[in-house]
């Protein structure tokens, strides 16, 4: 059997190895258009940083290893330039020349290209992007040609450009982050993003988002950055994390199927259009389900690249029959869940499943609990405080989708959050979820379980909830109670709130229910959870109380401005 | 509505508290028998060692401020010494005499007391138990009492019991862990058990498993300690931590059903035979399901407690139908996974679902993948190596329980495996679990996917293996392999093995197929991985081979003989 693989990182070498353990015998040919194979492409920044200081942990295989090990033929600087799918062969414009190979099952996963934005001047010197080993030694060449007093600018507020700012920060540069989109981060939701934000500027970084860069020109060998809102910024070195556009041409141009954003249509099992040929990785197109709802597209993320690398040679040495994995909805693209995990100095920002955007884009009709408690037992130290914001379906109670900003056990609870993605589960059982309990490690009830709480709480209307986003509305409409103690309003109160402490609430029933005059009453403590007692007790009184989801602590990053509304 | 709730510790404080916010009109008086309500129980060991120092942070309510804030009558050193069904009504001993309390609902909660061992002399001042704030003082008295150079043992190896010799060493003293089964934290498999073994040792605790303590004498006020080895050991302090009995006497002396090990019975809503009246927590049974299987028994972990008494609530206020947690099997006792966590030292222990002693007794087909995969990248600074073990049904690879030992991100992943098995997921499902992948947090392919990897291998014969356990038997069959380095040999074979690295085996075929003369061959390396390439090579070239699961690490944790077999 003669397998090709188009691609070697992540997907392509995943499928690569794997067929190899599963046929002893089969001829593997491994093509990849750069110099290195099956590099940590994950772990640039890191060394940019210099976390990661030997550059050979990068290099996690070389072709002669791969021949050692996996009897692969890998071919680096080996770029195929036609699919010929009549003949099954593909033409190959490698170091020495053209060649034709040919193939009985071609894998098809070259990964995306960094998108060009439109930017003039990119071809300055200081500009660079941050995808191959070969870029990121252009970074840290320019780096030292520049020395002390790095000014950097980082365009683009995705992971990869949030992991360079830290590690640009790290190095000792004066770092500008620049962000088309109006928040960091664009997946995460705007008040999440907000406490992201708040680190980056705490930490020196500048941070100017809802901004484009128009132009880069030259001033003495130094970029200047024309912004969309008239300002300039000198930088030594630009680092462009812009998006990327999936490497579909040659599928394209050979006839595949392509669907949505550019992205090669397959199948549960990575089957294209065409039998012979399997695509996967950023170039495939990927399906996220939000309750009935698919959203297609790809989704450039090295996990599920590798693992179906694995499946899509499972599939080619032992067919569907025989794969290791079994797909439920095997005419559907793959089914993702998107989970993703960024540091940021200090903090973490995670998320998994659905955010607002795509549930409102879909009339998917959902509520979303809000929270922010404690990683462990309070009593025991080094409890950090994490940011909860999870959806779930008014229809059934099942998870949508959850995203976490924190510091310790963030990577804990999104991996719990996506797992019950996977098996479908519901606030019902996340609150009946036996999480690991110790004091070093977590809560008796664990932030998840607490997450399911809230969410039964609004869903069985136990605990009616305003959102922090419709503010406006609600002081037209009603009276706001703040349960907080008299010291913490000295800092500031909605306006026109009547303060009660959330322990004094059942001895002013009379005066609330006066100052209410007819209208509902939203409650308002820091993190949500007096105001919900408080809420409760006006509700057993017969009042029309409901909660404010997240407290001040959610409405300090939605709308920084609350005091003054 | 009259709700009398005995117990005001996790199960009963929340039972309460969450009646009190349901039903604001409510008569809701807590009885506890001791001084303390919802102290910090968990918290008692990590004050002992001085990581928490301030006392305050373990009481985390008194009866005032619960009165302040849930409008909760709660009575300390109160006892309940009578419930009378007919007249619903229970008698309680309290400061001022005894008086007698009318209920519509009876929340029985009432924990569970210290097992006592069967060893005399227990009455020595040296002797103290660590499960109230009461008995913790006087274990801080007693350490004051001797100063310096304490003398310490631990008797029983379980989740307090560990902790209580991690608090001792912690404070300086000489520490020796006396646990009566073969090894520590029984419910660990027993190679993970050694790990643990050997991080007490290498701290300088000295461990004797298989070992009863008989009998404590008195020598000039220090305890002498007759060991069921013959042997005597001196503590100036001895920490009691043999297990527990649930505290059900009461309940069942007014008729309540009694089911396993001496636990009350109730439903999936935590109600007892008696419609009026709901326990929870260490007091009542609990069903673990394996399979088809259900386990029944108590299981006395904080985490269900919480839970339970809070779903208590809802169907006392709101009914059946009304309760926030539907339970789909009502009839059959709570469901609880058992997940459980433990720090020691620099390692930490973690388990959910069942284990082999389980699996065994319940005569269910299963697989076990054992493997040791770094907790994140590798490349990335920090990286360290956890042991998992998982079982999965032969049937359909359905996840049946796992448990790991390490460092960074045990945590995580047991929570990973605890809500797989809430959902009902299985090796497949697992292996295509998108989980959060950072160099710093995770690895492209996470330690659970490449469990379910190792899992979907064994379950469809890709790769046979045998178990460190079968060693002698094994020794008997078949031609060892040992695909490690001839450096890495040096240290020691199993009896009789050939030695050819995992790259050589190709072009060695001929030599390993003469060796084996018709026998399978048992291929060995350090972890598993070398020695699959391996197996996938040999069964390429029809040879029957298997590979060790988990690679000598497990084989040394197993059998730490295997050398000299």
């Amino acid at each position: 059997m003669n397998i090709v693989v188009i691609g070697g990182v992540a997907g392509g070498m995943s499928a690569a190895a794997r067929a190899r353990r599963l046929d002893e015998h089969a001829n593997i040919i491994v093509l990849e258009k750069g110099p290195y194979v099956s590099f940590a492409n994950c772990g640039l920044p890191y060394y940019v940083a210099g976390e990661i200081t030997d550059r050979d942990q990068l290099l996690l295989h070389t072709p002669a290893s791969l021949k050692k090990i996996l009897n692969l033929d890998v071919r680096v600087n080996a770029e195929v330039i036609a699919i010929d799918r009549q003949q099954k062969r593909v033409r190959v414009a490698g170091p020495d020349g053209e060649y034709h190979l040919d193939y009985d099952s071609l894998i098809y996963s070259p990964g995306a290209s960094a998108a060009t934005p439109p930017i003039t001047g990119l071809d300055h010197p200081a500009a660079h992007w941050l995808r191959t080993i070969d870029e990121m030694d252009g970074i840290l060449a320019r780096m030292r040609a520049v020395g002390d007093k790095l000014r950097a600018t980082v365009v683009g507020a995705g992971f990869i450009g949030l992991e360079a700012v830290e590690a640009l920060v790290h190095r000792g540069a004066e770092v500008t982050l620049v962000e088309f989109a109006p928040h960091v981060l664009p997946p995460l939701e705007a008040e999440q993003a907000e406490l992201v934000q708040r680190e980056l500027r705490a930490r020196g970084v500048q941070v100017k988002v809802g901004t484009a860069v128009k132009a880069i020109t030259d001033v003495d060998g130094t970029a200047q950055l024309a912004l969309s809102d008239g300002s300039h910024l000198m930088a030594d070195l630009v680092v462009l994390s812009t998006g990327v556009t999936p490497n579909t041409e040659l599928g394209a141009d050979a006839g595949l199927q392509i669907g949505e954003r550019g992205a090669l249509v397959v199948d549960g099992y990575l089957r294209t259009n065409d039998p012979a040929i399997y695509a996967m990785g950023d170039a495939a197109q990927m399906r996220q389900q939000v309750g009935d709802h698919a959203l297609l597209g790809p989704v450039p993320l090295a996990a599920s690249a590798n693992r179906h690398g694995r499946r899509a040679a499972d599939v080619i040495v032992r067919g569907v029959e025989g794969s290791a994995d079994q797909v439920a909805n095997a005419d559907a693209p793959p089914r993702v869940l998107g989970t993703a995990i960024v540091r940021v100095f200090g903090l973490t920002a995670a998320m998994t499943g659905a955010n607002r955007r795509m549930l409102d884009a879909l009339e998917v009709d959902y509520i979303t609990a809000i929270l922010h408690p404690a990683d462990h037992a309070g009593y025991y130290p080094g409890a950090e405080q994490m940011h909860i914001v999870a959806h779930f379906a008014k229809a059934d109670g099942a998870l949508l989708g959850a995203q976490i900003v924190g510091g310790n056990g963030v990577a804990n609870r999104i991996n719990v959050f996506a797992t019950a993605l996977k098996g479908g589960l519901g606030a019902n059982d996340l609150a009946d979820l036996d999480l690991a309990y110790a004091p070093p490690f977590g809560s008796a009830k664990d932030p998840v379980n607490m997450t399911a709480f809230v969410a039964q709480n609004i869903l069985d209307n136990t605990m009616p909830v305003w959102y922090a986003n419709d503010v406006e509305q609600v002081l037209d409409q009603a009276l706001i109670l703040d349960v907080r103690s008299a010291r913490e309003c000295e800092d500031g109160m909605l306006p026109g709130a009547l303060n009660i402490a959330h322990t004094q609430v059942r001895d002013h029933l009379d005066e609330i229910r006066e100052a209410a005059a007819g209208r509902w009453i939203a409650v308002v403590c820091a993190s949500g959870v007096r105001s919900y007692l408080a809420t409760r007790i006006l509700r057993g009184n017969d009042l029309d109380a409901r909660n404010l989801a997240g407290g001040t602590l959610t409405l300090d990053a939605t709308r920084p401005d609350w005091r003054e509304l």
